[in-house]
């Protein structure tokens, strides 16, 4: 199976896999957060980040999951960028994990995964005025 | 100004403008986080957020950033939806914050604020190695 692991600074990461196992244990399966502190030195923390890759990547890769693009979490994940073994998606949020929760079991190829999880994300913004109006 | 409030439950609000701040102390200005225990009490957790909505209405409205659509930190803003006075924006992530930091000095309307924030997190959200690919 895909694994995700999420890097972010803070504790951001934490948080947001404590969320979603909250909101059901079994949608945050195979959902690893890294969290690093701010003042990590940069060669120490690509040590940390590629060792975890290489942890929990089973052959089908590894899809990693960043706060913000130009980020130092970002930053420390791109060199790692690798087809069909790591691929990065920025701006995480936790509408993104809980579909990911979905998404895990259906035997999709990584950038596929990858690109599904986007899509949830960006669904999930709304200004819920206008989506309350749309449905209703 | 229009001040933010960002309801979720856990610690993400909290750690979400914790990162803001660490990254630029200006751009979370006027951003407040309301993190509400997993098992608090529908009804006292109404009271928390009406009573921190009228604290920081100055008069131009509050913008809410939640989690997530169909969440219980969502469903606890939506009955204090007023045109003018109370926009929700769902599925918060950092780049969000980030933009509203260059957003609030522009005069904007809160509905027009609220639009802009939404199309700043839908664009943060990316396939990294597509994003690079079109830019190189």
């Amino acid at each position: 199976m895909i694994k995700t692991l999420i890097v972010t600074h803070g504790n951001l990461a934490d948080e947001l896999v404590a969320a979603a196992r909250t909101i059901d244990e079994e949608l945050a399966r195979g959902v690893h957060p890294l969290s690093l502190p701010w003042d990590v030195d940069f060669d120490i923390a690509r040590e940390t980040v590629t060792g975890r890759l290489q942890e929990l990547d089973e052959g089908s890769g590894v899809l990693v999951l960043t706060d913000m693009f130009g980020g130092t979490a970002t930053n420390l994940v791109l060199p790692s960028l690798e087809e069909g073994k790591v691929e990065v998606v920025t701006g995480v949020n936790l509408p993104m994990l809980i579909k990911l929760g979905s998404l895990l079991d259906r035997g999709l190829e990584l950038h596929e995964l990858a690109r599904r999880v986007v899509a949830a994300g960006q669904r999930s913004i709304h200004v819920a005025s206008e989506f309350l109006g749309s449905r209703g």
